[in-house]
């Protein structure tokens, strides 16, 4: 990716303040703008090095920016869309984090001019973490971020988003939106849908606490995450996720009625076929 | 613990094994006896050093012995105590190290002399990892062991079961066989079911390889276990996992419920619910 005179960041939380250091240890920008509701918010950005000028306004911030990076909760990205719209001249390119794509992304559609300078990506980046005091520069490195494919957009806008990601450690895969939601429900969305209810399960068990081991650690962990982005991404994806969910619930079902009969056989089969799915998805 | 002139593993695997290298790494015991039904499991066991003297008849290992540990998975500790029984004398102290405890604990109240010598125990350790040449001596250190309580059984055999789990690292926590099962059910036994059940839900996506982060890594990682064992889980704790596994689903059909309309505002007290039921369950 060539060098940037100004990148404006939306959003300084973990993603965007990480990009923000990404960008600036590796050379890639001039001046990082950031964007926040907060002030509190901003002066951790600026304080951890994140971005160089703290802005409350996000139009104040796209203008004259060459590339702008939308690091809001997905729930928010299409009214910030709508918002810096008006000051993103024909030249500025801009980008998303969000980790729901298919609405996102029919929205800018619906109202960029085209060809579309807008490339929906999702960096597979970050943890439970959040917040700018959490953000490292390389936090996108030897991650895969997901970016639309490029068949209608502008085709040096798609370049340079593929390019960021790529100048930050990240290896790009191009998937279409509707396609990504649904892959992502059943890896993302629902795993952490389960992690709630898992945590759930323990609720005034008082005496559980001997018996928790790593395999609970490991299940609930991402049940740490913050409420208001999952309740976001449930909004954002909730027909895929549904039927996410419906999928995990007619496999809970089959396990139920097996091991009411005590069907000893099927049991086995049951937890060979797991072992064999999580073996082929995750290469471990 | 008091040195032992012979203990008997009965089972070599992982946790068997590294009970064995426990013991020889601590002085604990003079001869370690080890019992396999296949020879190449014993002779990995001789070779890593977790055993001294291997054994294809369990009957023949346990004569003499001070202390027998049953190594097995959980559904054959009953007929292993049966076959056991005749030899393992007035004085020889039994514990085993299955998942589940109810089942084997009456089995053995049914079926042995009193005042009871057979001590049901379960050690919270081990991984998806299994056979003799993953254990290690330090597996137990830092772990928590479920011992059933002292109040009918023989008071030295219990001390002695005790003092076994402490003298190899653990910290050993008294609670009823019933109790350990549901708690056990809720916090492993249904998460490994449902960490199967998100396994499953990517069969045949090809496509889903690159979305897949660290969160679906972790909600499957103890998937990969060994399916005998987890048939057997399954088989001996039947009714606490069915009761956890409906409890899980009402759990589901309560999110399906606000996602499908929309319910913002339950949303993010489900996830924020869930997020504290973690923080009070494992303190992190």
């Amino acid at each position: 990716m060539s060098r940037f005179d100004t990148v404006t960041i939306i959003g300084v939380g973990l993603l965007g303040g990480s990009l923000g250091l990404a960008l600036k240890a590796r050379g890639l920008a001039g001046t990082v703008r950031g964007v926040g509701h907060r002030q509190v918010s901003l002066d951790a950005a600026c304080d951890v090095g994140a971005i160089d000028e703290p802005y409350l306004d996000a139009r104040d911030a796209c203008a004259g920016a060459h590339l702008v990076v939308v690091c809001t909760p997905a729930a928010l990205v299409p009214a910030k869309l709508d918002e810096i719209l008006p000051v993103c001249a024909e030249r500025t390119v801009v980008t998303d984090v969000a980790s729901t794509k298919a609405a996102i992304c029919a929205h800018a559609r619906n109202t960029w001019p085209k060809p579309l300078r807008f490339v929906g990506s999702h960096p597979m980046a970050g943890s439970e973490k959040f917040g700018p005091e959490h953000a490292h520069p390389d936090l996108y490195v030897n991650s895969a971020t997901i970016v639309q494919p490029r068949w209608d957009l502008a085709a040096d806008a798609w370049d340079t988003v593929v390019g960021l990601w790529r100048a930050v450690g990240s290896t790009v895969v191009e998937m279409n939106p509707e396609r990504h939601d649904l892959l992502i429900a059943r890896t993302s969305h629902v795993p952490h849908v389960v992690s709630a209810c898992l945590a759930l399960l323990v609720t005034g068990l008082n005496d559980a606490r001997p018996v928790i081991g790593n395999g609970f650690r490991d299940m609930t962990r991402i049940a740490a995450g913050r409420p208001e982005i999952w309740r976001d991404v449930c909004l954002t994806n909730r027909d895929a996720i549904l039927d996410g969910i419906d999928a995990l619930m007619k496999r809970l079902e089959e396990f139920r009625d097996m091991t009411a009969r005590d069907a000893a056989d099927r049991l086995a089969e049951f937890f060979d076929s797991a072992r064999k799915a999580r073996h082929e998805a995750v290469d471990e």
